[in-house]
């Protein structure tokens, strides 16, 4: 196994979870005690973390919430704090980035040496040519969107070409062309549970990233049918503004330790039948 | 027309060029006279731009030679430095972002309020609502990526689902239901020139970013042919490389300066025929 897979199998297994916590710290819903002083990005995901990592298997900040407003040094901060107090626990940056030759692989070094992050999430629409720049990164993750958990996601990803949609494409590519290095896993949205259920039949154990639970309304038990593997895990379900704004009041540490343990509890017990 | 309209039309009209140059200064590249010292990268376009400005209609920083370097700040200093100096030449955030509502808001912020671009790229992977905050911003460019210049953009772009492929459904639901600012602009690749005359007679006047000549051999007549509009203009034409490293000596500027004179006057020499 790769790098990445070995690392999230065992995370999975050691810390008996699936639940990705999502940090996308927008600035305007920092609590006040936070809002203020230096670094309250970093500041508040750092109360976060240690506030959930008993109950999660991955953390993927989503890089535009630095970004937007200059706060590089807080996501290169935070990504640190997760990898020297929970070395185990992998970081995935969720980037979607997509472009050709250089570019590309200036980006793969964005994700994977400058930030230091085990996996990163890429956009397919350019083709294969332009992931291989991240998929010869062999110990790192490649993240490529499938089908995306947004009502628009059927404008492309959904056309039906030859025998199958765009986003099964991407499924089959995925499996017979892309995973020389045993490095990939795709995102599919939770709002689509029956399209888990087929991409799981193309991609076998690959890792499936799930967006949508909570704030979008996805069906975290569709999902689980579906999308689990024999061992009971092979899916990365993501929450993000359900766990880090459960209150936007002081106590938002020990809400969202509270609301990670729940979701973490849930889908265990589903993973236990 | 808005905002980004306006000023490129001027552009074209004021400059008389088609001819964008793009500022991807990979670190590993730069004349030794530039590397070292603070702020490489920023001098080495600060040169580069007084030397081309009087030939180009735009300027494209492609973001990932910044970000993997954590050279945000010359970023910052470089369009600064266009939009004080030349400020009717706009600049084109090569970004190519896509993500859906609250991180793409979060990119829009990125591109348009950081980083003060007139124009940015971004992915139609995922749909329309994921360019919604984009195209929200009336007088910034939104320019989509519709069929681009690498070998593997066929994988998905040209897939053919009901009458149309992929990157012909771009062009459809750019004019047809995306464009209702006057702000959308689409990428389409010199190595196609039969592909830019489909999407001319789909778009209208709609600008296209056009790049692969120059180190991707596209064919620059071709282009011209089929992409200009009846005012022979509607495109920006990008060569990166093929200028900015023309020499990677000391005189790499007045090597940049004459390519783009040379590339500026090949191009007008078609639009007067």
């Amino acid at each position: 196994m790769s790098g990445f897979y070995k690392k999230l199998t065992n995370s999975w297994n050691k810390q008996n979870s699936l639940l990705c916590v999502g940090l996308d710290p927008d600035v305007d819903r920092l609590p006040k005690s936070i809002k203020n002083g230096k670094h309250p990005l970093y500041r508040f995901n750092k109360e976060i973390i240690d506030a959930t990592a008993q109950w999660v298997c991955a953390y993927k900040p989503q890089i535009a919430y630095y970004s937007a407003i200059g706060a590089e040094i807080q996501l290169e901060k935070t990504i640190r704090y997760i990898k020297s107090e929970y070395p185990a626990i992998p970081v995935i940056l969720d980037a979607k980035r997509g472009d050709i030759g250089s570019s590309a692989r200036m980006y793969a070094i964005e994700a994977f040496e400058r930030y230091q992050a085990d996996a990163v999430t890429v956009n397919p629409y350019m083709g294969g040519d332009a992931l291989e720049p991240f998929l010869c990164f062999q110990n790192h993750g490649v993240i490529v969107l499938c089908r995306t958990s947004n009502p628009g996601s059927g404008d492309f990803q959904q056309r039906v070409s030859g025998d199958r949609a765009i986003y099964q494409h991407v499924a089959y590519l995925a499996t017979s062309h892309w995973n020389k290095n045993n490095n990939v896993a795709l995102v599919v949205g939770a709002t689509y549970p029956e399209v888990i259920k087929e991409v799981r039949q193309t991609v076998g154990n690959m890792p499936l990233l799930v967006p949508g639970i909570g704030a979008q309304g996805g069906d975290l038990e569709g999902v689980l049918k579906n999308g689990l593997t024999e061992e009971k895990n092979g899916l990365i379900i993501n929450v993000s503004r359900g766990i880090i704004f459960a209150s936007e009041g002081s106590d938002f540490s020990t809400a969202a330790a509270r609301q990670a343990q729940s979701i973490c509890k849930r889908i265990n017990q589903y993973r236990s039948i």
